[in-house]
């Protein structure tokens, strides 16, 4: 987080030290580092103002000699609680509140990922999304010089979202033998809202959610938060295993989430065999599931098999999708179909967070789909994907082999790395962040996987992608982790 | 919603009541119609398929007689439960699902509003929404355009969202006296995702948020889904009582919610001293304050008073605005700024829910700010929208001067009716709906308001606003409501 957000300045007659306290008490005043507040640390002061730690040092010991800060041993520089008397009366008045509310917070493994994701000076060997370099510029200019003549007002939408667009998916999912209509689907801000929508609306803190286990799901707290129990289940190299959903017993409430295509984080993908064996399963167990596939378009040889949805005539599927993955995540657009009351349902519980989605993303990936445009970058994205994946596996086979095995997808992002010998992930992820590298640690997806990594083929630049592969596989030969 | 999505082929050998036969149980075979949904009435089928009513009940006793549809007398005819062998597996599988989450659904008179204000043939005499002849078409093809050159990818964005649109933010922020930083401000999809990212992370079941009485929060089961109790305070022309707020109890969890400017739904602006007298006894009381400010910039002859926000020195105010009121709700953008570490619980719990806003909107408004267009646009806005409320004043005094009285806003978008006999407002709201009149009644926004109407002088084109204020006039007159 910014939270150091100006800058000195050096053509002004006051000295540094002056600014810095001038800054500090500003922050204080304007009540935007309330009283408790942890200060930054004296290095990344330093480091983000360009000053000697000892001027940072001398500007904090004189906040602190006038009551304004407080420094303890250990955890830090904070705001002072009771010594100003202009600030005494709201002291920390909001601590208890960032305390109190249902959600969870992030774990802090992600919220350190998500910080060093927007800083330039690390690779990024796990991040599950397209490089920048795969944006199809001139497609987008095109696309918004359209929409922009096309659109003549941007209202709220109807509560499933743009019609014209809801069409366009039906036509999309037909492709896919899915028969939705624009009834029975809901447009959404990412597939990640879908499950949102899901928490709150489907189930409750006596429900249980079953999934693969290592699943993205691990990693956030977005159904947890609602008192939802998620229970993982063992995979094999053809997706979920079956005898472990056989033992799923036939409780009131739960469901089964899937990602069926080029797993996150494995890249597994379900064989067609076993979706047809899930699918009868669930339904004879009459266990709703919800397959989330916004993977689906990435893949290399051949399409991975039909959805689970394909085979549903019992209204059992939930199926989501998104354009995060294949087009851009920044639209923040992706949908959700099944069953017509579930989807109302949803639909209502949009209206009441958020009243829809940007207009703007849904006329723009509207325009993609109904001029063919969509198809044709997918086409060309495969591809490129594909070589990516390639050389990836070609540096994890120079650097990696006496170290680690890896899974090799046949699309997607992700491989899933497995490391011979036991480390501590923890003082990885730190030691590779001091080295310049943000890893995925595979416990995020599995408390138990503490032995694997997620890697990404998607996001780092190639060479980028060698180095730190390189120096990450020196880093766990050299280091006692 | 749009549970009819097909139209009947009159060009195929097929009669129309088997294309009807055929339809319906492909919906229910496709799971989108699941046991035990209400199928929709035959008047409205007869309507939407444009055949008549004889024919849509020759296709349903069949399909009851063919056991896949059950009619009651009272409750219109559903998908059968267990009649039909390839569907009894899954009878019923999610209707207990759609009944089980935490959220709860919206207001009966809010879901039909929702849905009525898709229908072109209604007037819509509340809605609070700038008219479609507002949106400047001109202006965002230029906007889009430029950012279609300037974009170079759309990724995920930081956890506060763009950081350029943070920065302009905060210049507009300068303006209004409010000290915000980049670091102090999280961009979110519209005002109200503001709110339900504070109902989510810093409120619970044991806080209360004290409100004006009417107040647009009441309409909503946003808070009250996560069990947090919301009380009403009564109001002046001034704004908020001053004296209901001193004896609002000093417990642990609670908050004051307010709309200083042009309040929805009744259109007033809280005075200058008021808002000071509002801030001391909230500082003194230790009462944390969320100023909803999203119509501020609809104002008429002078700009409305600074901002509560504006007073703040202690960090006591979150402080909510939009773009969705000024120049489209489509874009889905507006704000939050207070201070830093509730600012980071929202960005948290925000990444969690829906991973950001989308980029495009981002840029667009980004875009306006900087270009100045935004402010330019407004300008002309406020013109136009004081020539509505002009017109709207005039009809009223000429239809409703004997049968009401109402309010005169000094911005916003809302005239506050005030019906002097009693009424039944639900026989109101669906006899002037027969009538083609989408109404916003009273008693949304305080169960006591059971004479009061919210009139719009913002979304009808004016020959509508007057028509649909004459007939409205004369259903008040001529009816026994």
């Amino acid at each position: 987080m910014d939270t150091i957000d100006w800058q000195l300045d050096r053509t002004q007659a006051s000295t540094l030290y002056k600014q810095i306290i001038e800054k500090i008490k500003d922050k204080i005043a304007n009540g935007e580092w309330p009283p408790g507040t942890k200060i930054p640390s004296q290095r990344s002061m330093s480091d983000i103002l360009k000053v000697n730690r000892s001027t940072i040092n001398t500007a904090l010991n004189e906040l602190i000699a006038d009551g304004l800060l407080e420094a303890s041993v250990g955890s830090g520089t904070r705001v002072a609680n009771n010594s100003w008397s202009v600030l005494a009366s709201s002291a920390a008045l909001w601590t208890p509140y960032t305390h109190r509310g249902l959600q969870q917070p992030n774990l802090s493994t992600i919220q350190k990922i998500n910080t060093y994701e927007f800083d330039d000076r690390v690779i990024r060997l796990g991040t599950g999304e397209l490089s920048p370099e795969f944006y199809p510029k001139e497609l987008m200019q095109d696309t918004l010089r359209s929409i922009g003549e096309h659109i003549t007002s941007l209202g709220y939408e109807e509560p499933l979202g743009l019609y014209p667009l809801r069409e366009e998916l039906c036509r999309y999912l037909a492709r896919l033998q899915i028969a939705a209509t624009p009834a029975s689907l809901l447009i959404v801000s990412g597939g990640l809202q879908a499950l949102q929508l899901i928490s709150l609306g489907l189930l409750n803190r006596s429900s249980t959610l079953y999934l693969e286990r290592p699943s993205y799901l691990f990693s956030l707290n977005l159904f947890q938060s609602s008192g939802i129990a998620l229970r993982g289940l063992p995979m094999d190299n053809e997706g979920i295993s079956l005898e472990a959903l056989q033992a799923v017993p036939a409780t009131a409430s739960r469901c089964l989430y899937t990602i069926p295509c080029f797993q996150n984080p494995t890249g597994t993908t379900m064989t067609e065999k076993r979706r047809a064996e899930l699918y009868a399963l669930c339904a004879a167990k009459r266990l709703p599931i919800i397959e989330d596939d916004v993977y689906r378009e990435l893949w290399f040889d051949s399409p991975p098999p039909l959805p689970v949805k394909a085979l549903d005539k019992q209204g059992l599927v939930l199926y989501i999708g998104s354009f995060s993955k294949a087009l851009s995540p920044g639209l923040r657009l992706g949908w959700i179909t099944g069953p017509e009351p579930v989807i109302s349902r949803l639909a209502d519980i949009k209206n009441q967070i958020d009243y829809g989605s940007s207009s703007l993303s849904q006329w723009a990936v509207h325009r993609l789909l109904a001029s063919g445009a969509f198809y044709r970058h997918v086409d060309s994205l495969r591809g490129k994907l594909l070589a990516r994946r390639t050389v990836c596996l070609q540096i994890l086979e120079q650097y990696f082999a006496g170290i680690a095995t890896w899974t090799v997808p046949q699309g997607g992002f992700y491989v899933w790395l497995t490391l011979k010998k036991p480390v501590s992930l923890n003082r990885l992820f730190y030691t590779a962040l001091d080295n310049g590298l943000l890893l995925n640690p595979g416990n995020l997806y599995d408390k138990q996987a503490s032995q694997n990594l997620r890697i990404s083929y998607a996001y780092a630049r190639l060479d980028d992608l060698a180095t730190g592969l390189y120096r990450l596989a020196e880093l766990i030969k050299t280091y006692r982790l």
